[in-house]
């Protein structure tokens, strides 16, 4: 009873607890999302450009589709997963859903156009509603390439995966390879090991789960869940173990498939696909595994997956393949398109870190701080901004006491803003500046490399030819 | 009854429509949403990029932020157009809503990390359930360009405006003028009117209909439906006829507010605000217009809205104000804020209808055409490409019968191709390859400018150094 009360007395008679109750509560955004900081931005417009670049290279077009698609669009084609559909509340017209990726928003796209052939990519922002527990985002990346028409058979698979390599190897984000399969392949072992074709997509979706679950979980599910026999399940087991180099992997299928039509057939195209990849000097990077199945149910043909390698990263950073059937389901003809998908995100993070090690944290552009001496001279400070803005330079500008001159040049370079013009009545009367070029050295600390008094209206030439250097 | 059975029989009958009735209808992008296409994206790709360098140079930093928002957020900030705000599904969890501009978002974000100055651009995408038959989209695009913190009086409010001319400058759509105004100037009017305090919002709204409505439409409004007597609102209506330009109106507010201190106070900041405006060059496109009221609930300063004068062009291109007790809404300290919002979808189309004027659709960055003569040589192409992209050129490639030659040179003009690369047998063989450098006319016709043999491995540095000059 006295604990009680001493408890109370000290709730409601702290000043300093009464104050922290009283502050209202900060509103954040949703979770699971998050803003991008200016920081993160100059990250993520840097890697968008390479990203782009890279696409741009083997003559992709851009295209960009709404946010949400009439819910009907999406329904069916996620397997599983469309639990984590974002819906829009029914507030009269049509059932809109948020797009979950960027692949069914594009076969969409060429039903609606009647379009056969396009190589396009897409930046665009996807929508889960996933447990951000597990360190994911429910708002995130994803950048999109594909290669939809007839194409001869295996050329538009290799250019797909080349471009997975351009990507990741631009990026600079750690050792990486890529995994690649075939749908059919696996249909076709799954077949070797007694499974009934029926049960085939349900088997692929846990042999998929093989990446982050022990085969003892995935065997379980095998057989318990999917009605798999113990023995058919360890054959599966064991062929799905086996991965290798292209030449060791194909041997080895030739033999253990024997000369069925189906499989030669998948073999050959195999066969040429990492032709190409040796032509595109990137079959290096690719390792044959019959482990990779691939979650989604739209894909037809080769399936890939790049995964770091390196001890610091784990996991999946790109990841793509054939998928023939989809186009057609919304209506139009049907459209051969293989693709990719890069999940930035998780390069970005990366990027993110080295930057922030390297405290390269420049977040603007700014080229000139001018300063004006003198608290009431900020009509004098913008007439000067105007005429640099117009000479299409970046900058910015301030009226300052004196006393505060040393603080605004330290600001200045932490800023990287390379030029600081600093005017008193002395200078505006004689119609000159001074100009200081800050030289920002590695302990971000700067010195002035140059105080040089210039005419007012030579200042732009300048500072533009001196930049151009 | 003979009429429904013949009426009948040409349903059912006619081979033609039963056809057309079987084909099954295309998926398209909800209502009032847009695919945008690559041609489209090209000129949206260019004009974010003169936007966001606009941006650039007055020094600002770039933010994102989630689509959606908490709808608490949301709630009570836009008025009467809150039933516009799209809702998603409650499917557990916080209840959410799109993002209905990009101004309440950035208040929040101020909120939420304690920012008390800051000057961030943004451009994204806003969502708005307005009825697409007025020509309104319900997903479109908004460059906003804020500046949070405190300043001496006006010089903020002086930049943002000056922004606004630099932008609808630097994008070359036409005539266009700033109008200007202060809501407290407005609140000021409206009481020596005799209009009572606690109508003032609902006048406004009103007044800001002046636009679109004559004016008995919204002296109806402002009788029937709000409440004041006709005389008045006829006196509201004469005063808000006033616009001119900024010494003109000076003088009439002046003599016609009188010397309160209230009145003495907005006049004075206005003058300010001009004075900045002539210092910077751009008073020349303002006009200082009491009709300006905007809709929106959160503006507390000056107010200002651009809008084409040419012929053919009509309404709001950009427009923005000073909020001042936004950001406090959210939980936080009171930050004062000035911003705009330009309404890039207008200015698109113009740019989009000019340029397919022009013919000029290119729609990718393709610098280099690989075309194989025989059909069996993709491989060999392939490998050629990689070469070329590894040089960080921009390569498509073929192999094609030499019938289809002419076809695919054709196709390179159209394209925008400057380099094609021609490989036969026989070059193959010798290591060289024939380098055409397309020269496209006005016309759209090609021609040869060149053909000539240059060994392959001096292709990429040929190609590279030409590409420079």
């Amino acid at each position: 009873m006295p604990r009680i009360s001493i408890l109370r007395s000290r709730v409601l008679g702290f000043p300093g607890r009464m104050a922290a109750a009283r502050e209202p509560q900060l509103v954040q955004p949703p979770k699971g999302t998050r803003d991008f900081k200016p920081e993160q931005m100059m990250v993520r417009k840097r890697v968008f450009g390479i990203v782009s670049k890279v696409f741009e290279q083997h003559g992709a077009v851009s295209l960009d589709t709404p946010v949400f698609e009439l819910r009907e669009t999406l329904t069916g084609k996620y397997g599983e997963d469309s639990k984590l559909i974002y819906n829009l509340e029914d507030q009269g017209g049509q059932l809109l859903s948020l797009r979950y990726d960027l692949t069914v928003p594009f076969a969409r796209y060429l039903a609606s156009n009647k379009v056969t052939s396009m190589k396009r990519y897409q930046i665009g922002k996807v929508y889960r509603r996933d447990n951000p527990s597990r360190g994911r985002y429910r708002e995130f990346y994803q950048c999109d390439f594909d290669i939809a028409g007839q194409f001869p058979a295996m050329i538009a698979d290799a250019e797909v995966i080349k471009v997975v390599v351009e990507l990741l190897d631009s990026l600079d984000v750690g050792d990486y390879q890529v995994k690649v399969n075939h749908r059919k392949l696996l249909d076709l072992v799954l077949a070797s090991c007694g499974v009934p074709e029926d049960k085939f997509k349900s088997i692929c979706s846990a042999i998929d789960k093989l990446d982050k679950s022990p085969w003892d979980k995935v065997r379980t599910e095998m057989v318990e869940e999917k009605g798999l026999s113990p023995e058919v399940a360890d054959k599966v087991g064991e062929q799905v173990s086996k991965k290798g180099n292209a030449t060791d992997m194909l041997a080895y299928l030739n033999a253990y498939l024997g000369e069925s039509q189906n499989a030669t057939e998948v073999l050959e195209g195999m066969e040429t696909l990492f032709g190409f990849l040796e032509a595109g000097n990137c079959l290096h990077r690719v390792v044959f595994d019959l482990s990779l199945a691939r979650g989604l149910d739209y894909y037809t043909g080769v399936i890939f997956e790049a995964v770091f390698t390196g001890s610091t990263q784990v996991g999946s950073i790109a990841a793509g393949g054939r998928y023939d059937n989809l186009v057609s389901m919304f209506g139009g003809k049907e459209v051969p398109v293989v693709g990719l998908s890069l999940g930035i995100e998780r390069v970005l993070l990366i990027l993110e870190e080295r930057e922030k090690a390297n405290k390269v944290a420049r977040t603007k552009e700014t080229q000139v701080l001018i300063l004006y001496l003198g608290k009431n001279m900020h009509k004098q400070a913008f007439r000067l901004a105007s005429e640099l803005w117009a000479a299409s330079l970046n900058v910015e500008f301030d009226a300052i006491a004196t006393s505060k001159l040393k603080n605004k040049l330290d600001m200045a370079g932490k800023s990287f803003i390379p030029f600081v013009v600093v005017v008193g009545e002395d200078e505006e009367k004689k119609g000159v500046v001074q100009l200081k070029e800050i030289v920002v050295k590695k302990s971000q600390e700067e010195e002035n490399k140059q105080k040089e008094e210039i005419p007012r209206n030579e200042l732009a030439k300048t500072i533009l030819s001196r930049l151009q250097k």
